[in-house]
């Protein structure tokens, strides 16, 4: 029984039934936004989506029984269970945010739909790599956040007036989004040698995201190159090969027609 | 007669004549959008753009009698059609926005100089590799629009009243465009935690369009590297080739002598 | 007498005593920016600057003498020469902003340190193959600038009020620069569907800027890997040239053998 | 006794405690950076920040005493050695902004975590061969910074009245931060003809940060490259040795097999 669950949930009509499903529901959710869609279709919208997230709930419990534990073993399988169980969280009170979330099960799209699944799987297993440099960014944003906190925190609470907003003005800075006009300009009048620090932070942010860049582009390269790489070896093998089997054949015939001289003689 | 009709608009002065067409219509258009130009030569004008929409229409015809159905095929000669039918709309009442689409006719210098319709052919073929990250793309902004929309839809009319008005101002806010200082602060004086919404926006669309480019540059390398990779064989195969040649013969010889040892015994 | 002054004019200590020239001729022509420097020093700095002026005249000079005609072929002459000859313009009347000019002076620099001198060399050779990407880029700059001067014009006359406008304002948002906020939503308020307009611009200007950036990242790939596989390949001979020679001499060996035998019977 | 300082100092143990005392001090100093948490820990805080610095200049210490003068030739230890000492400047009186360098220390996490360091190790060799782009940067930021100065100092003193503000200003204008909008415009309504002095800047800066970013993807590339063109050729040259070995081998054999005909004859 088991096995025909599986079996079932793994189909490709199946699949194809959820993409179905996670399309309309993506469109009814959006519908939602739409004032006169909820005036004119109101009821009809609240009750697809229940009755979607129904299936969802469904679906999911089936595979958990058809795989058992090892179904949470799959990071994907995780991102669907997350997804839909957010769903299920009353969305009244101080929880009544959630219900935006609710549109997060288009996401789902992503984990069915296997080329998406295969981009995000990229994406991913380039991070790992990037990790000494992603630290290296946290510990300039936090060295600089602190740094600016204490020199422009008093002049410019609004910008500087905690770590929080240290950080997040610096983030701005780093994409470079009105730093000048909107930012420096304005603490230059205050602190006239603040292009010091500010500077040198964009030179700095800019730096380590040029790496961060290059280190995605080269890996990428490196992993292309490599299979050439393997292909080329490969080439010369089989030639090596094409002559080595010559030329041992060659000595064969040659020790033969020795042992014949050596016996005739 | 249609290899005739073929010949003529497939030579290489009549693509020079065109070429030559769309050059002076470009700089009649251009003039025209001087008031002095208009007001000096304003006959002259239209009528040259007349003339010169006539003979286009004309030459289309020809290449269509020439080719027959076959002339749909190409894309290039489809962009020809649509961009001269668009001039045959008549531009009165509603349509009258179709009058500026008359400059688009100087596109056609893209599909007849064949330099350009080759850059473009690249950036074309490049496309279908990047179906799933557009794919993506669309998804992640179609998610964060309607999260956008439920959330601060009824705040901010103006930026996120409806899906349209916020995947406009989603798409601002990705290419970066006064995202803190014109948006996203004023949204946090309201939601003091909407932070928690852009910031993963940003680097989430960033990171997806970093993966397009990354995508298109590897491809392109890639068909740069295929291309070394096989002159590679190729030199490795020729100088296999030599050495093989050289055993070969090395053999013959030996077999030829043992054949003239064994027989002279 | 041509040849002494050649070989003066390329010598290594003429070389260095221009560099130094150039440099204080920089430091002397920053210091004019400052009015305190001005005031205590003006007619030192005046009389310095005619100084180098005449010494880079006289050089020049000789050098021409020395070359003939032939130095007009170098363009980084012509360049020595366009610069020099800027500040030799009198300065007054309608000519007064040349004055601003005599700091280009400083670029001579670049023709005068060889590494310098290589950079550029190499940003130039770059340009060629991407000459029909810059006449792609003309070419959607003209179309889309004649549109908005025909859509935009009259009601937008400061942004797209001519060609040069229109131009001048599509260069800003291709930058990016100010485009939603500063430009096409006060566009949208009058034309509400010109974001029909503009996010199509932005994506075609992208996407070719893109496309610009990876040809040339390709072909200076290009040209450092066709020099790797150029080694390869000469590696590759080497060792099938290795293994030729050992299968050539035991051929030889073989065939005396054989005719030893032949002889000897 | 030198050496069990080498041998401690140098320890896994050792290098451990300082990466725990650099995180804690961290936290503290962040802390700092908040009233609430300065006002309940005030005394802790700085007694603790007191407590770690001695540990530090211990450390510090013990290592210099450890290693003699081969200390300073480490660029890292120089680094901490500069970054523990501004903390023991006396913080009253003008050197009150250092208070707020106290920070910086957290950088030594850099230099104590090995793969930080290879990271800031790989950025930093990069850098050489980056020289001429650099000076070139650095050039054409002068010579634009003196023009600019010099034409529109007296209009607009605010943003060109000296070369420093004129430098500021370019940079931002290089960032692309409001150049359009918040610089170029105002200064247009006064110099119509201001853009050809601005546009041709960002277009040189833009190719001139290209060309940066350019080397240093290929120069990353190249590095790896050239490892695979080495494990190519080391993969060429097993190949042809096999063959070699073979064919020798049976040189051997037939000069062997002469050598007994001849005997024998």
């Amino acid at each position: 029984m088991r096995d025909k669950l599986k079996a079932l949930t793994g189909s490709r009509e199946w699949e194809l039934a959820i993409v179905g499903l996670i399309v309309i529901n993506a469109i009814t959710l959006g519908l939602e936004t739409s004032t006169a869609a909820t005036e004119a279709l109101g009821g009809v919208l609240t009750g697809f989506d229940r009755f979607i997230l129904m299936v969802f709930v469904v679906e999911i419990s089936l595979r958990i029984v058809a795989n058992g534990f090892r179904f949470f073993k799959d990071p994907w399988n995780l991102f669907d269970f997350i997804i839909v169980s957010i769903a299920l969280v009353p969305t009244s009170g101080p929880f009544a945010v959630l219900r935006a979330l609710r549109i997060l099960r288009v996401l789902r799209l992503i984990s069915v739909v296997p080329s998406l699944r295969r981009v995000i799987g990229g994406l991913v297993s380039a991070l790992p790599g990037m990790g000494s440099i992603v630290v290296l960014m946290a510990l300039v944003f936090y060295v600089f956040a602190v740094m600016a906190t204490k020199l422009y925190g008093e002049a410019f609470p609004e910008w500087f007036g905690n770590l929080g907003r240290s950080i997040y003005t610096l983030f701005q800075i780093m994409t470079l989004e009105s730093w000048s006009m909107g930012i420096v300009r304005p603490v230059m009048e205050v602190f006239p040698n603040s292009w010091l620090f500010f500077v040198p932070f964009i030179l700095c942010t800019a730096f380590t995201v040029l790496n961060l860049f290059i280190g995605i582009i080269v890996s990428a390269m490196q992993e292309e190159h490599e299979h050439t790489a393997d292909e080329d070896r490969k080439a010369i093998h089989t030639e090596a090969e094409h002559i080595l089997t010559e030329v041992r054949e060659l000595r064969a015939e040659m020790a033969e027609f020795r042992r014949s001289q050596e016996q005739g003689r």
